[in-house]
């Protein structure tokens, strides 16, 4: 295991909210990720498509094992998503990741959350704090 | 029952997602809402605090309730949110809503979330687009 | 005059855009600003009617204005605007801001613009980073 | 000249915030534009570096350029921008758009502001709302 993918499998292993999504790592590497995972009956809002809370889920843990797989420890400071396509119960949702800019105390990602069929989802724009604390691996 | 409160009961009868957190309905009117949930240990992220999309999701259904209250069928077009304080496990978190704009075709929310000592935790913005559907109650 | 006032006349003395635009400082304190400016042909767009960018330059150097004023330099992160009302010619713009969050490296500010009616016409919120410098007034 | 040359020479001609700028039209197609400007002392800000609002409103005007450019009226609903690098006196200043989304009501547009070493010094969002009024050319 790459240093990159220790960090994100030690967050992975404790992060509650990601396993109850089903999400799982497809690829990592520093500063970038993969994830996928598939929307189930209790991520419905009430309209039953999926909740805005689900693709934005999604991409904020993608921005964080994103950011974090570059070994120092990081913080999300402002985060913005559009919905622009109903998402569907059985739909499988993937993260693509792409690092815009990295200074020494701000990185900004930009995601787009698709679907099987590959049409966007959500886009987000992630800005992420990095701090002085260096992960440990 | 106002009209407010039972286009609101209805779609809360049906977000899965809403129900999972736990979300309670504290108050209603058109173009408003105030919303409760107590943090769980299944909501957590790999820092072991609450995942970033816990307060969004609160904030995502303050918004489509509130805007649907009025009567018209809104659908989230752009939300940024800030994670400004950490939130634990075990937080009571509130919704503040308020209707910043409203013209025939964009309703924009300002919502702040609000933790049980009463502190700001996320400060969120929503663009609804309003259709030319009427909810029928 | 207070180190706040000191500061912002500091900078508006530099600042060639805000005086072009004929930015007037009315009030100045730690964390706050109220700034005030009178839209003129040449800050039309092509619909004739305020460009997007006289609303914003307003907004951005209040919060410039209004965070700096707290003795640290502090430099934008990720500012957003939504124009909600169409701005036009001879129209006053005033400023309305609230520091709605300061930590020890982040400050997030909500401002609204202002007409001479009182109506909100822009919607706009910043983040800036509050580095480790001071001004030295 | 094609339809969408004429529209944004048609909205250029009246744009008086955008000839103060300087911008120059290097291309133009439905749903996308080049535009170009080289920064001048009276856009500089209290740093003596470039105002946030001269990287904003070329963004801004590209946004209008490049989603009226389809023949539909478009509105600016929602933008967010990033300024990731120090824009300095005599840089010159380039757009490059990509069109993320399009419904019948919303179009959402990525803008990156590159300078002349082709870094990007700011990120910019931008949500239009597209009207039922068409441009007649």
């Amino acid at each position: 295991m790459t240093a990159a993918e220790q960090i994100v499998s030690e967050m992975m292993a404790h992060d509650s909210m990601s396993q109850w999504l089903g999400i799982r790592i497809i690829a990592i590497s520093p500063g970038n990720c993969t994830l996928e995972m598939v929307v189930r009956e209790p991520m419905l809002n009430g309209f039953r498509v999926a909740h805005g809370g689900v693709a934005y889920a999604l991409a904020d843990t993608a921005l964080a094992f994103a950011s974090n797989a570059r070994g120092i420890k990081c913080y999300s400071v402002e985060t913005s998503i559009s919905h622009v396509k109903t998402v569907e119960i059985n739909d499988t949702l993937t993260t693509k990741v792409e690092e815009k800019s990295l200074s020494k105390r701000i990185g900004i990602y930009w995601i787009e959350v698709l679907n099987q069929r590959n049409e966007v989802v959500a886009l987000f724009k992630g800005v992420v704090h990095r701090s002085d604390k260096n992960w440990l691996v």
